[in-house]
């Protein structure tokens, strides 16, 4: 196990109507709100309408229009209303994007400089806007974390940052507002919590029992809940047992102790600057395909140890065909539980643009990346090809 | 899964030296200091002697002398020492004894009236003397939570108190610290742990199936790294991996969702309080006597779940067969493994006070013990009588 930090200071809400609480949580946070979403399906819902009745003291301001890969217009927009109207507090309302885009606002608001070049390099931050979160789709973990990504389109980029600043301070997670989610992006959040299992597990570091435990535990919950979610999305175990999972998963929990090399995410990221292709799709259809290219003598234990704690696989077969087995196991669950495209092609991603990709996702990384196995430009090329 | 509020905000520094952080760590806190210890372990480890080191620019007070249930008196002093020096932070080094004298020190220096009447009824605190810690045995997990347990030896009174200005601002969790622990601590600890995980795992709510997954992981974790550091006690893997597993057991997160009772701990609390016993020697004893008194058809479930899932007992057995199995087994780990006594009268505690001491336990329950199985004052004088 390697040595860490763990420090996760926002407060959870979590259960059934727990939004409801939100006009006595916010007592304590000033009385000129931002309030940041999406595409408006919180309209839809009757969660805007609620969330206006309970603070109709304040001042409230809105960005609405976040994107699923919240660009850097929004953020600049954002810290244009906090600076202008000396927001005291964001209400970020949504998914992980809009989480996000709350945290780059957040933090550019107060920083010397550009937003971009906060993103590229936030370590000088002294002060944040605090942030509320009410999340509406579980996957990205966002809600209790301090990293968010933002792309920049201009220049084709998508980067992720972090500051111990931008943690949402209080966070309300309530399952039952993902009732309403449109199937495909249920689907998407799930494929996100287990590519973030995959890329926090998959790792070298040794003797991390617990670590490895909780992996487990919550790339179980995805394996059980997911079908029920798709099938019947008010189920409220299976939504309740997800959400909670997709964000302990990403709060650090599952990961501190292990070395994290999150070489899918460095693939996808580029997808989505280049595509704009949602981002937990993209995971899905890279995940099994960087799986076969790097299973080899090396990293067949840790493949092995997944196929049998986690698929219930038998233990008594051959290292490789267990590992091959989980692979393809993992590969039919996207496919025929979440119904998610196993190829690019089908999302719309040809192959013109694949080495101007991997160049790109090569150089977020500093030149490679050190994920499970070492992968260089060719091989990121290479994982691009396999997913045709 | 039960609504829950999860707010953990103790920074936390796990793995091996540190603690040889401390002086960083210990910047940003004033320059008056009150180190709170134990029986001077620390000052044989060579522990003290860093710590003084480092610290060397401080102004440093001391309460020794904490014991292992620690006493009110410990309290008062530390709040004279608190109040005589403006003692800016406490450093609590050691076990869960020290943390809880600490976290008691720390509330009663800024509450309006005396010691024990804040750890009566601690709601009215609005101010506390922030507490690092440096964890020198796994257990309790007092290090990432905001409860405390302090004995009244006056009354023969042993009760609990929390409050969320109680948590430890920083804890240092560092596995090696605990390679020169007694055999006899080191297995009263892991007792400790697997008794927590019961009282948080055995209850009647159903559909939360992360937190099942959770108690599981840590029970596991305990059952598989107990025979190791009892026999190797500087295993780093080993004593890494129970640290962190014991930590994360009483910081709410296995047990958040959950209803939880502490039939188990009410019950030793009292024999705490009479006959200053180790706690997780009590607790060892009395779990697998209440595990038989409370099966029935209303609890079996739970129990097969444990079996199963941790014990590996084969789940096509009838399912009382299987809880039995697993309630034997349980004893078994704590008398041949961690080498406890699996009677009161080994431990010095005879029949004569019990119909006295189950009266106590109910009156801290406010009447009834309302856990896994619900507890009158003649069925803890009938579990008493079990472990005889």
């Amino acid at each position: 196990m390697n040595n860490f930090i763990f420090h996760v200071p926002t407060k959870v809400y979590f259960g059934k109507d727990e939004h409801k609480n939100l006009s006595e949580i916010m007592k304590s946070f000033g009385t000129n709100v931002l309030l940041v979403y999406g595409s408006g399906s919180i309209k839809k819902s009757g969660l805007y309408e609620s969330v206006m009745a309970q603070l109709n003291e304040k001042n409230m301001y809105e960005l609405a229009n976040v994107a699923a890969n919240p660009r850097l217009e929004s953020v600049v927009e954002g810290v244009t209303l906090c600076r202008n109207n000396n927001i005291d507090v964001i209400l970020a309302i949504g998914g992980g994007s809009v989480c996000d885009c709350s945290k780059a606002i957040a933090g550019a608001t107060y920083f010397d400089g550009d937003a971009w070049d906060m993103i590229m390099d936030p370590i000088s931050l002294n002060k944040a806007v605090p942030i509320v979160s009410i999340t509406t789709l579980s996957g990205t973990g966002s809600e209790m974390n301090c990293t968010g990504v933002i792309t920049n389109q201009e220049i084709n980029d998508k980067r992720g940052f972090r500051h111990p600043l931008l943690f949402p301070v209080v966070s309300i997670l309530d399952p039952t507002l993902t009732y309403t989610l449109p199937k495909n992006q249920t689907a998407a959040g799930c494929a996100d919590i287990l590519s973030h299992l995959f890329e926090i597990y998959f790792n070298r570091v040794e003797g991390a029992y617990v670590q490895e435990e909780l992996c487990h535990s919550f790339m179980k919950t995805v394996f059980k809940y997911s079908p029920v979610v798709m099938d019947k999305p008010d189920d409220y175990e299976a939504r309740s047992n997800l959400m909670w999972a997709a964000t302990l998963t990403l709060n650090s929990l599952a990961g501190s102790g292990f070395a994290q090399g999150w070489s899918c995410h460095a693939m996808q990221h580029v997808l989505g600057a280049f595509y704009n292709n949602t981002h937990g799709v993209g995971l899905a259809i890279l995940t099994p395909a960087w799986m076969r290219y790097i299973l080899d003598e090396t990293t067949v234990s840790r493949f092995v140890k997944y196929g049998v704690h986690v698929l219930g696989i038998d233990s008594n077969k051959e290292d490789f065909e267990i590992a091959n087995e989980a692979i393809q196991m993992t590969q039919d669950f996207f496919v025929n539980v979440l119904e998610i495209p196993s190829t690019l092609h089908e999302v719309g991603i040809d192959d013109t643009r694949f080495e101007e990709m991997a160049k790109k996702a090569i150089q977020s990384k500093n030149g490679v990346i050190k994920g499970f196995k070492t992968l260089y430009e060719q091989d990121v090329v290479n994982i691009y090809n396999i997913c045709k």
